[in-house]
């Protein structure tokens, strides 16, 4: 290496004579190949990098969204680990590869990766493509800054506030505050956070040992986020308590006000009730009106966990699901669900205007806060934030939102409901489909029963047999790549699966095709 | 809504005879101008919508990267926060608009954007542009997916698992864990409750109640997200010992011993000392190897926020300044700082080959970790994780050390130790410019004082008019566009510029520029 740091010394102390020193090419010596290897001069050549990006583009534009849409192509070209480890030739060498070879790995990426665009993904609680969206994560990718001063991010500073504005206007505040959060178990950490702070200041200088046990309430089938907050905050998974569901997976609120008596006659001072608009398998939403009543009686924080739920606010037709959500403290909403805005884009919203966000978290840094500046400081927000640098998740949803406008997301959260419908009237038609419930939401969650035990009663004999069919045609699916869907197994029940149909993109012969496809992978079960 | 709703239902209900109903084209009566103004069917037009893509890309590539890093063009077209919002126009509306409106927001969102690869832009610990990498971030954000899974990521944990591997060899660690994380802030997190779970596991199901108060230790000058993680996690910034520095920043390893044994004999329980390789302000490096004698001796984990510095240890003539990394439990180390990765790279090493980063975090969610998967689900990392959908950040890095290789990268790194060995000279030259310190890094801090203070003795008087200086520079060259460059006050010191000059990009010419600059901005004062 002392050779290259002799080059690039001379390179500094001697003349400057050129446009080739680095903006426009880069030292030559550098930029030539060595050992016929490095081919991309590392200290960058824009004309080389530029021309190198839009060729990426070009094969990202044909390979990974034309036929990553394509419903005639696969979803997945699945390969076993060692396989796929051989193929892909991971390792990280001294040398540099040359401009050709690095485009073929763009699209060896893209050849193996999982086509989540594609009409027949199904398996997350995310899908499609939104192309308005991309382009403003490109840009966003682009101009590469940090959403924690007005100096260095000046448009995305007050389009945040527009857009946080924009959704909370939809859970019905018209003041109020806001973050976006990197995912929806960040949110929800947050609003823990928050929900302590209220209740006991005192925790964020001393600690919880200057504070009785805590607790938290939510129901059996809330996100694992809630527990994994509970745990990172100090607080222990056991002081979550679960509160029962009804039998379409709706919290009991009745169960919660005794849970709330259970927690305190144990010695624990309950301080948030985290609710959920949207379940993770069944799509179900909790009685918000109801829970918020008792949230009221005890003088608890409430908080919702709409990260998949709450794009039904959009709808007119449908945000009943979430009535009352007005009366909640605080909602965690993932417009990268069913908005198709792209991973990541999450939001905290909450009720508080005395900037209890901030005041939780602020460590008042002076290299990024000073309070000396010539704009008005309280634009530079990263102190409400835990992180330091945060990106900007707001520019993908506000580009969209410009394009389709709020009529055009509605009509999306709409199209989802409606095929959700279409779907289970195709199922019912169906020998071979059962409905785990009727569905309140997108959720669509069945079993499939294989012809040979269409016959036989229920017995534990049974519920072994049906327990492996999921995997099964899951394994099937996946090794043809011809779709992709979920499955779990939940408190007493065996595998089934759960069908998210939130893309608008999904057409009828989408859905017929995922029916037929599950029959005939099931058939000889 | 209601016709449109029937609109919807008659054609998922009605025939499937086209094309048109929404893979391409979206249903026609949607997609035409309703009002004059939505011109984006918002069930998605592939054909149309890969249209816009493309363009807004070409606006992506002339006006934020052509231009962008055009020393001749400005680093950022300054507006007051009332001027910029009516500029920008950024209401959400019920009607979209049309694709070239959308185009417009595109330029208009760039325009008034800092330009942070401009090679004149030195305010944040992030600066310039790396092509590949940039290439790696459009197929990320294209590929959409979440690192929990190797079903719906299988390139990307593979990858993950190869860059970490190559990160931790840098370390000197043949084996141990890690993890991308969001940001060093939450490195720096994750780091403290997997030091928590390893000296008190019961504390993931109690709570920290069932312990000891606890005891963590950075430097007077150790990032402030280490007082964010204390407070987040239930600790509280009381329990946050600060160890004294030497005149250079450096953490004191005699004074850790004592502040552990002042935790002690104050009834605290000490259990992780964070050390910082690169401190934000002057980039100092804490001697880790005698800081390493002090936690052996006390049995504490030793992280090390090398969120800034970490790179060094790409360099054989710089890596020095970390001798002692190898006898660490974790360190955080951002790629996206010194490297160029780009918004966010940020990575959790750990020594530890437990999988003691799983049991502190997992939840085990049955919907994502099944465990009859046909596949080694040893591969579905994503409980290592707190959050629950992660974002890909190791394709951006991966693509660029391709590209570049080791060697490239260490080119980079040694070439900012080298621009920033002639700034100092440079200043030293002149008569305005003072040193805060002789730089150990590549942060410069340094007074400017102007013509009318040079005559003066130090008094209060004189402190109060330098510390008004960098403020009034840098909101001139804010105004002006000229360039971009951070200051702060510390400690006993008023505010001083902090030039950081990391990007491979930078000439001479740019320094050269960057004090005559100064210069001429305080020529008046």
């Amino acid at each position: 290496m002392d050779a290259v740091g002799a080059s690039l010394s001379a390179n500094i102390h001697g003349t400057s004579d050129g446009e080739d020193l680095g903006v426009n090419g880069g030292d030559p010596t550098l930029g030539a190949p060595q050992n016929g290897q490095r081919r991309n001069g590392p200290l960058l050549d824009h004309v080389e990098g530029q021309r190198f990006l839009e060729e990426a583009f070009q094969i990202i534009l044909e390979e990974a969204l034309r036929q990553g849409v394509d419903p005639k192509e696969k979803v997945c070209e699945w390969k076993d680990p060692e396989e796929l480890r051989t193929l892909l030739d991971l390792q990280l060498r001294d040398g540099g590869e040359s401009h050709d070879q690095l485009l073929q790995r763009v699209r060896d990426v893209v050849k193996y990766s999982v086509k989540t665009c594609h009409p027949l993904f199904f398996n997350q609680l995310f899908a499609g493509v939104d192309y308005h969206a991309l382009a403003g994560r490109f840009l966003t990718e682009t101009l590469n800054t940090s959403l924690y001063t007005y100096e260095v991010a000046p448009v995305f500073v007050l389009m945040e506030e527009v857009v946080l504005s924009q959704l909370r206007s939809l859970v019905g505040w018209e003041e109020g505050d806001g973050i976006f959060c990197p995912g929806g178990s960040v949110s929800n950490m947050y609003a823990m956070n928050v929900a302590r702070y209220r209740a006991f200041p005192q925790v964020k200088l001393q600690g919880l040992w200057a504070v009785p046990r805590l607790a938290v309430f939510t129901s059996q089938e809330g996100h694992y986020s809630i527990y994994k907050a509970a745990s990172f905050e100090g607080i222990g998974l056991e002081n979550v308590f679960l509160v029962n569901v009804d039998e379409r997976g709706r919290m009991i609120p009745e169960d919660l006000d005794l849970k709330i008596e259970l927690a305190k006659m144990q010695g624990a001072v309950p301080f948030l009730v985290s609710a959920t608009s949207g379940t993770t398998i069944q799509g179900s939403f909790d009685p918000l009106d109801r829970i918020a009543d008792i949230c009221e009686k005890h003088g608890l924080w409430m908080h919702v966990d709409a990260a998949w739920g709450g794009s039904v606010l959009l709808s007119q037709r449908h945000r009943h699901l979430m009535k009352g959500i007005e009366r909640v403290d605080s909602v965690a909403w993932n417009p990268h669900k069913m908005l198709l805005t792209g991973l990541q884009c999450s939001v905290l919203l909450l009720k508080d205007t005395t900037n209890l966000l901030k005041q939780c978290h602020c460590a008042n840094a002076g290299y990024l806060f000073q309070q000396d500046k010539f704009y008005d400081v309280s634009l530079d927000t990263g102190d409400k934030s835990v992180q330091c640098g945060r990106r900007v998740d707001c520019l993908k949803l506000w580009l969209m939102w410009k394009a389709v406008g709020t009529q055009g997301l509605e009509e999306r959260v709409d199209k989802a409901f409606t095929n959700t419908r279409y779907l289970v009237e195709e199922m019912k038609k169906r020998e071979g489909f059962r409905l785990v419930n009727e569905p309140q939401f997108v959720n669509v969650c069945f079993w499939f029963i294989p012809p040979s035990l269409r016959v036989m009663e229920d017995s534990e004999d049974y519920r072994e047999r049906l327990a492996k069919v999921a995997p099964t045609i899951k394994e099937r699916m996946m090794r043809k790549g011809s779709m992709m869907v979920g499955y779990q197994p939940q408190k007493g029940r065996v595998n089934f699966f759960r069908m998210v149909v939130l893309s608008p993109q999904i057409r009828q012969e989408e859905m017929d095709f995922f029916l037929d496809e599950i029959e005939s992978l099931g058939r000889d079960m």
